[in-house]
């Protein structure tokens, strides 16, 4: 068996040198641009770690519907751990892409309200649009998406923004002007991204991969930065936990594969890599929460 | 007192044989018919064991949204406790009756999903189309509403489909399909029900019934499987849950009749008996769980 | 330091006299009026103690869209602690001026379902509409945005209404009738108010300050009954809950202008002086649910 504790690498977030090619192409306008009203309805996508014990995300949608009723609201998830932005950057990546163009994100984990991180809007080539803070939470969706343009909203020139609301006051009120058709180009300026979040990728080795569980699903199924699962020879894993053994798994394609109770690792609905137990909880059996470094190794049984 | 033990049946969810008349009337076409457009913009009620912690209610619903924006969406719960059937079966059977016609039910409580089980559109007498899999799920609501037939949805047709997550690439597939009045009858093939659950009924003795407990809702009222209530000379009952005596109750119509703290039973929202503590919660003060034996006997008192 | 434990007054909810100048002015007709259908489609936001494991807030839902399909439904939020009418006053009130007039709001925290409580539908001058219980609850709202006219829902005119789910039978079901435009008239009559609940109010002293806890949200973060905050010559306070030291918190305007973990007092998004924990907990750290007494003590430091 390797030496699992050294191989991992890029577990955290990584800020990566700016590419301005990409990010500000000559080839596209510096002037944000209304939607195009001849398209469906806009959709409006809010993920968030506001819970749903307050009136914050009701107060994002009424900020939202002032400015139009003929956006489609959904909610991605409101219960993203409190100021966790790698999970909630993980969630709105694995959700955006099923999501159609003409569609707007707003996305808000922001711990640093309030000081001087600057509001985004970031276009992407599919026609997307993605508005929140500028801390790495949108980066990961939006650059899957391929980045058209950034800009800075600029906050200063809204009226009565609150000092610690800014998902209501800003992020909501530009997106109800955006589904709603209006010129923003007032607001709005182009920006360079001060943080690209990275996810953490895979380490391989021989016969051994070293992970990070991004997320925990309501199963309990400990979701990895694996995308695309285990090579096809593998047909049993043994799981590692911080370095600590857990179990034997089956490596499988879905979870009536194995008798109840019993352990899988499988490409689930979101193309990650996912330790399940049929019917049970794989994070209460091993003890796995988010972030947490899980490593597989090849078994010759 | 009878002998509570032996009087119960029809607790667990039972396979009957298939009525062929009622499910496959020659009346009735046997291609699948589009939605009528001149009527109300199409419902879509959604119920799974999703929860909302993760994104994959969301992804369900954009991939209608790709389909059609001029669905109404509606959550029925995604709180299902993980893969129980039987309780989803019957939150889908309270809540289908409430909608009007014209609401495409999507459920999905999938234990089997990527196995064989087949996935299915049913269609009512009452103008609702109900979609999910083949696992009884969709029965005791679609049955209520009389079937006009069933269909499969020939899931080898549709493209891109993921190993675990028919939720998404099937069932909502087919449900924005059918939702924006699109011709889905190259997607379907009728079809006879595999398996038709039957909700618990109770059983019934001089002075005693035998009954189950089919749902805890939020306020810890313990639902059982008796619609309509207990007869009215009832006045007051005894309770016993697994055959232990918990406490003596008065049979009353709302909370309000008892003092704070205090157990009633009574008909609720839901149509069936409750047993409910006036501002308490009757789950918690007799450790009563979904799935439990709940028999009451009519007391002399 | 004074003595806190003297100082507290209107901590808990007061009847106050009826002003029937304010509810009954003779300049407004005492006919319900339909709602002007040359307006932006109506909002239907909801605020329920019915939490998400039930088919209530669907059924409400349900009940609505019979009616129309074209009221824009949001959720505030259905986690309100069952019963508690106080916090979903509060909770009503915080959302309501977020919310756009053409807006009908549908609270239901109704212990007292069953007896003899009126069913109400209030119109305010900013043109919003409230539909619950006359327990108190829509009075901190609707108040704030200046009763025009107050009408009881002759509930006993509206066909098949359940002993239990009044939320479903008769308040989503007028709800629906006015988002819908229709005439209501005959379902209603003029009423005064009989529970007029007032939020508590601090009371100030020399150096010092007692309040009540409102609300605990999703942070943690402990709110008062403070409204805009504390004076600007306050820079650190010492915080005490029921009477027991807790802590000492500067006084700030932003969450990161303290170290992770440590404590500050602000004005959060909701306009009320909150105390929080940088990246933490206050409800968890200090100990403090809603409705305890939350006091606060200038420091000389």
């Amino acid at each position: 068996m390797p030496s699992l504790s050294s191989g991992l690498a890029h577990t955290h977030p990584q800020i990566r040198p700016h590419n301005n090619h990409l990010l500000k192409s000559s080839h596209y306008p510096e002037r944000f641009q209304a939607v195009d009203k001849r398209m469906n309805k806009p959709i409006v996508a809010l993920l968030t770690d506001f819970g749903d014990v307050d009136t914050y995300v009701a107060e994002v949608k009424a900020t939202i519907l002032k400015e139009t009723r003929d956006a489609v609201l959904v909610d991605i998830t409101h219960q993203v751990y409190p100021q966790n932005i790698l999970q909630g950057a993980f969630l709105l990546a694995l959700a955006a892409k099923t999501f159609p163009s003409n569609t707007i994100f707003v996305a808000v984990i922001d711990p640093g309200v309030g000081s001087e991180r600057a509001a985004l809007i970031i276009e992407t080539m599919s026609g997307k649009t993605f508005i929140g803070p500028d801390n790495g939470l949108l980066y990961p969706a939006a650059s899957r998406e391929k980045i058209r343009q950034v800009f800075r909203i600029k906050s200063e020139l809204i009226p009565n923004v609150s000092n610690t609301f800014h998902g209501r006051d800003v992020f909501a009120y530009v997106a109800g002007l955006v589904a709603a058709g209006k010129d923003i180009s007032h607001l709005t300026e182009p920006y360079v991204l001060t943080v690209q979040l990275q996810l953490p990728k895979p380490v391989w080795g021989d016969g051994w991969v070293d992970s990070v569980v991004l997320h925990v699903d309501r199963f309990g199924n400990a979701i990895t930065c694996i995308e695309g699962g285990l090579p096809s020879d593998w047909l049993i894993a043994e799981v590692y936990v911080n370095d600590e053994w857990k179990t034997v798994a089956k490596v499988g394609r879905f979870y009536a594969e194995v008798g109840m109770g019993e352990p899988i690792l499988l490409v689930g609905g979101t193309g990650y890599l996912e330790l399940s137990v049929n019917r049970g909880n794989a994070s209460k059996t091993f003890g796995i929460k988010p972030g947490d470094r899980i490593s597989f190794v090849k078994s010759r049984a």
